[in-house]
């Protein structure tokens, strides 16, 4: 959904004001499109993008020393006009002749060539080239009838470089067609783009479905595929385009993952992950690769894989530092610092030494807690999506996940400590830190500390009486209000733990088993975190978010109670040992 | 909606596969995150920067020289573990002490003052800082309590530059609280994100309204206003911004806006026209404003405006630069050419000249030609959307829009060509360069070739009679199929005006008057446009994408097939003088 414009008929009128007045740096207007802010040098060839718009950093976002040295600007994914293309393209021309570059569209086709004819009838030296690189909309041998797409960036990158390096016409025409027909891409969909002032994008994919061998214009894909994970989608693209491969083609390539607008970088970082280490099985060598957005298409959601098969001419232009408003390579500083060993960093920082001082009484103990994190866990697992749905009514709704990563990792800790002999303390302290460290978080880091203060009291040597585990239930308590630095009432999980530590110490003093009591303290706690839904959270969240909690409960104390409920079930009943 | 990935518990840690190697030359893996690929220079301050991961580049893309020297990478939107705080810390200290910096959220702030505790422990001068930009979570006087969101970065950027350049912990820590003291932030949403394997977003806004002073944490906005232009929306944040003004504040300020990940570049530069224009009327100059993703929340929709009143030290940390992998500042390489003036490029290409010999009869002609063309001016602009649906189904829907935009300006053109006393055939000539001109595409130059040579063949003097004017329609109709490259059959326009052209030339010749014959034709095209729904197209589309069109009629060949329409009505139900 294109959201923000003012008038949708002048929305690229609106967006080349922004731009321009972002980049002053870069680029300046010319009727027709945009232009380095510095003339081309004499003996410079010139280099002319463009198309439609709707495809930034494509085209104007490359302007600048090192890419392109103009770029015509159409409407949204339409060609500029003839006037437009030889406006910009005489704008740029130094003494040197000037070549004109586009994606294979008919009516970028048509405008450029008439641009063309336009320049030379004026004597500018003008020459038009057209990118060709996806492998969908045309067969092999008929590589001429492609579209242009997110190889529009690797050609115009190598001839822009060339001609910044000084080549002359002839040989900059060449370096383009030589990356042309090296470049090939494959590209999928997830969802459609929407036009400024339209109400639905230009084509839907249903759930779970991914359309292959899209376009850039908002075009649907070619054939309707089921969306397979991140690996699969790897596996697709690389068998696609290698599929493809030029005659020739050497081990070094370029590669581009090139996201079309809301597909995210984490999203590209994961699929990136698995193309690299499949294009390394089949023997390639990524040469600089780049990971981001080049060549988008509106907000339409999908990916595309391009590949540059590399010779030593290409490599070098490829490789050539540019300085542009979206596209920046080479080093504008430099670190001087030793590099890094990356051995050195494998042991972050030492681990705590179990207790050797458990006795039979504490090993025993410490089964028993494991048992416990471990129904804890079972429990936590069930309930991830509706602590995850308490959380986003006014948080981000990662409460449920945090809680469950947290509480796996300490069960799996847990055990790890009774294997090796450790007693109720030291099994809590390491399943404490566990969860911390797994979770991270907030509840990650206050489930933590709080086991590893009623592990501290607990200590590993024989039975705790019923007071030494109320006191050490209100040692856990103590250190996560120390912590976290909320007090009762806050809407924290304090608001469910402290009626939990008083009633469980209440009923101990009266005499009660700690098992009994602590049933009792449980359905209070689970009362008490009902009840937080009357409360507005004080800290840790946006005050004016706070109000829209009200009548939600707080998740930490919810899933706090569910815990305590869940070790009482585990103590009380079903016999101690099989718990 | 987030579509790629394996198992979304393992979502963060496939990212950094990705990302590291990706961006092996700047960054390495720790223990918790990333580092620079060289050790911190002895005497420099290490600045380690982190939280939960869903905001690239924040926080682990601007790991470089420059920037940052590490980040401490969280799972998505959850604090990291102070384990993995401490971690990569431990790893980027050199001599000269640690500053960590996050936004101001419970679980960081937890996590990273634990891992300060610890490192201190270890002998390590470390220091914490959060970030407190965000003007909506809390009012003014408790700025403490405030969110750190797009903020985050001119505070990073300031202390990293600080420390770059050498300063000690203690004024590094100066520079990130004053940099933090002057910087304020309000943010607005139109949709939310996806979490990792989630089939629903975190939240959701209702077409038409935006969320005010979101989260970046899918954290649903404050209040709910209606969604307003892109000048309403610029006014609205600036007014925010401005209006929380730190004391004291100059007028020099560094600016950016921040897209949130689905709203894209072009956007992002239309509020930025209108915010860059709103700040300078109020006096305030912009110093090197980012426009673009630096902070993002996955695939969330929405922006957020961040002003960061300047003090010269603030300011030349602001412009130093930095080389990361997200982040690149400052130019690597430099162009040469003189300066360009922005004046020369006024006139792009000399204008044809109006004939000047046009006769009454001529002028007659013309006004007629100039009444017809906004008949199908007037007709197009009701036809937009169907025209734009029909071409939707195998294209980028865009032939309605083009075919308003083309025929409105001709519709100009050919009314100031009458007023300057021009005939029929400049008059058209006249049109059709407009058409082309502001239309682009490749309908707008087809059409604009059309009408010219359509006009050619008219001329300026007297009534054509009914065989010129069925000569000069096949004149436009040869200059359609010489220019576009198609032939009959091919699914273009073609297919509805070869029939059109040879009906007119044979009821012509049969000794029909041509408005007569025109009618017919026009029926005749409208048929012949109809029967285009069972061709494939072979030129100007993706060959696939050609099965898709198969029973939808050709958007040119309709459009064409309209217009001829519109002509008829407009020459035959209708008293000339008067059409």
């Amino acid at each position: 959904m294109t959201h923000l414009f003012n008038d949708p008929a002048r929305f690229t009128d609106d967006m080349l004001v922004g731009f321009l007045d972002a980049h002053a740096r870069y680029v300046v207007a010319v009727p027709g499109g945009v232009v380095r802010t510095r003339k081309t040098r004499p003996g410079k060839v010139a280099v002319v993008i463009g198309g439609g718009s709707g495809h930034y950093p494509a085209f104007c976002g490359t302007v600048g020393p090192g890419f392109a040295d103009g770029a015509v600007v159409g409407n949204i994914f339409t060609s500029p006009s003839s006037e437009d293309a030889s406006s910009v393209a005489r704008a740029c021309h130094g003494d040197s002749g000037v070549l004109l570059i586009t994606g294979n569209y008919a009516g970028d086709v048509m405008n450029f060539s008439l641009a063309v004819d336009q320049l030379r009838r004026e004597g500018i030296d003008a020459h038009y080239l057209v990118v060709t690189d996806d492998i969908a909309s045309a067969p092999e041998g008929e590589e001429a009838q492609r579209r242009g797409i997110a190889g529009d960036f690797t050609v115009f990158k190598c001839a822009c470089a060339a001609a910044e390096a000084g080549l002359d016409l002839r040989n900059v025409i060449r370096v383009a067609a030589d990356a042309n027909a090296a470049t090939r891409t494959l590209g999928v969909a997830f969802g459609g783009c929407t036009l400024p002032g339209a109400d639905s994008p230009l084509f839907t994919v249903p759930q779970g479905k991914m359309g292959v061998g899209l376009g850039i214009h908002g075009e649907p894909g070619i054939s309707e595929e089921p969306l397979p994970g991140a690996e699969g989608l790897a596996e697709a693209l690389v068998d696609g385009v290698l599929g493809d491969a030029p005659r020739g083609g050497t081990k070094r390539i370029a590669v581009i993952l090139n996201g079309l607008g809301r597909t995210k970088y984490e999203e590209l970082f994961v699929v990136w992950g698995a193309v690299a280490r499949l294009l390394r099985v089949r023997g390639y060598e990524v040469v600089e690769p780049e990971v981001g957005e080049l060549v988008t298409s509106l907000d339409m959601a999908g990916c595309s894989l391009t590949v540059m098969w590399l010779n030593d001419e290409l490599e070098k232009y490829w490789c050539a530092p540019a300085d542009t408003p979206a596209y920046r390579k080479g080093a504008a500083m430099t670190d001087d610092g030793a590099v890094r060993s990356a051995v050195q960093y494998e042991a972050a920082a030492p681990a705590r030494q179990l207790s050797q001082l458990s006795d039979d009484a504490g090993r025993l103990g410490g089964q028993y807690v494991a048992q416990a994190l471990d129904a804890v866990a079972k429990m936590l697992a069930d309930a991830e999506d509706e602590l995850g749905r308490i959380d986003a009514v006014a948080g981000d709704g990662d409460h449920g996940r945090g809680m469950v990563k947290g509480s796996s990792a300490a069960r799996e800790a847990a055990n790890m400590a009774v294997e090796a002999g450790a007693g109720q303390g030291s099994v809590l302290i390491a399943a404490g830190a566990r969860w911390a460290a797994e979770a991270g978080g907030t509840s990650g880091v206050l489930w933590g500390s709080m086991l590893s203060a009623i592990g501290e009291r607990l200590g590993d040597i024989g039975i705790p009486d019923s007071a030494t585990i109320a006191a050490a239930m209100r040692a856990g308590y103590d250190a996560v209000k120390h912590l976290g630095g909320a007090a009762p009432g806050d809407k924290t999980m304090l608001d469910a733990m402290l009626p939990f530590v008083e009633e469980l110490q209440r009923l101990v003093d009266d005499g009660q088993p700690w098992s009994q009591a602590w049933t009792a303290a449980a359905g209070v706690a689970g009362e008490a975190a009902k009840a937080t839904a009357d409360l507005r959270p004080k800290i840790g969240r946006a005050r004016p978010l706070a109000e829209r909690s009200v009548g939600t409960p707080d998740p930490g104390a919810t899933s706090l109670a569910m815990c305590a409920r869940v070790v009482a079930d585990c103590f009380v009943l079903t016999p101690k040992r099989d718990c």
